[in-house]
């Protein structure tokens, strides 16, 4: 989900900590998905207040989870396009950030 | 979500509108979770805003997606437990119960 | 996927076993299915084999998972058409099946 | 599966063709997971021919889904840290490569 420093790295040691966040179209696009999910996330707190049927609030939570995944698919896109690509052209922590991502993916996987 | 109205339902045994909410403790613990979730999809936004590091924000967003599966599955089971124990031992809408809980788990399992 | 007997319960202790499975269309059904995602392992063992592409390789194990949760999920519809229904209106072990089925859900997703 | 070939690419440093699978330690370490996978789906199958009791058959069908699951993972973190490092490192494909890895984990993740 990031990538390149705005302002250029200038060879220091801190060259090699994860870098930030960057693409200011690619935040404010996942910022207003969550915003959308937190939404569903309320909707859902007042269907069961409402004493809304059961299979209508799980069709909502089906909802609410699959847009959850979207999410973290666009993140993991970009991170593969981003962090990974210049850890791997940088050389520096190539296989760090690999393994990483390949966890990142497991942990996605299964939950 | 469940089953009989707390308010007694004065209508005769035909009543075959889906069953209303009741078991005020479960409602509680199910409303209780969702806060939680909401919780952490706000937590989500305020990483993405500060920057947070892609493969965090993804692990937060793998933890959100597992608590919301967790009350998918407390949901469903209340549900088989009540609304469609229900109906089988009612015996009226019974065929129409189980397609629908059926439907909802393959909703559940492909979300 | 099993349900009532053939051969009429008699009344006899053996009342609480498990039923067997017993809609011969339905077995055939999911029995073709097993051939075929069998036949797909095998396919995938060949790909390996063959040097494919790991993609290529990749797109067909999740071709195999879905073909895989869609035996599942047949197998769980029937289960809760016949087993449950007739545990719950039986209402010999209908606690029992319930609490079963629900947790087969629950391995089911999280599979 | 993965990348360089054991016999030497004899063409120019443009062969950009997929890599073929290599390493074959894991290639042996995948093919045996395929014929327990294998072993299991025919398990299945004998399962469902002598009516065993459809919630174990469940069970396994959800051992075998966890299973093959982790085929997949193994394949995705080998193309990582094999073909899509490579096409970076290479330069000439990392675009096509990273876009390609990122949707086999949605395909994935989706199965």
């Amino acid at each position: 989900m990031s990538v390149e420093q705005t302002t250029p790295r200038t060879g220091s040691t801190e060259t090699h900590e994860p870098p930030a966040y960057v693409q200011t179209g690619d935040k404010v696009k996942v910022l207003n998905r969550l915003r959308r999910i937190e939404g569903q996330v309320r909707g859902l707190q007042r269907m069961v207040e409402q004493d809304s049927y059961c299979i209508d609030v799980l069709t909502q939570v089906s909802a609410t989870s699959a847009a959850l995944r979207g999410v973290a698919l666009e993140l993991l896109d970009e991170h593969l396009h981003h962090c990974v690509r210049h850890a791997v052209e940088d050389g520096s922590s190539a296989e760090a950030r690999l393994a990483e991502a390949s966890a990142a993916v497991a942990r996605l996987v299964r939950s």
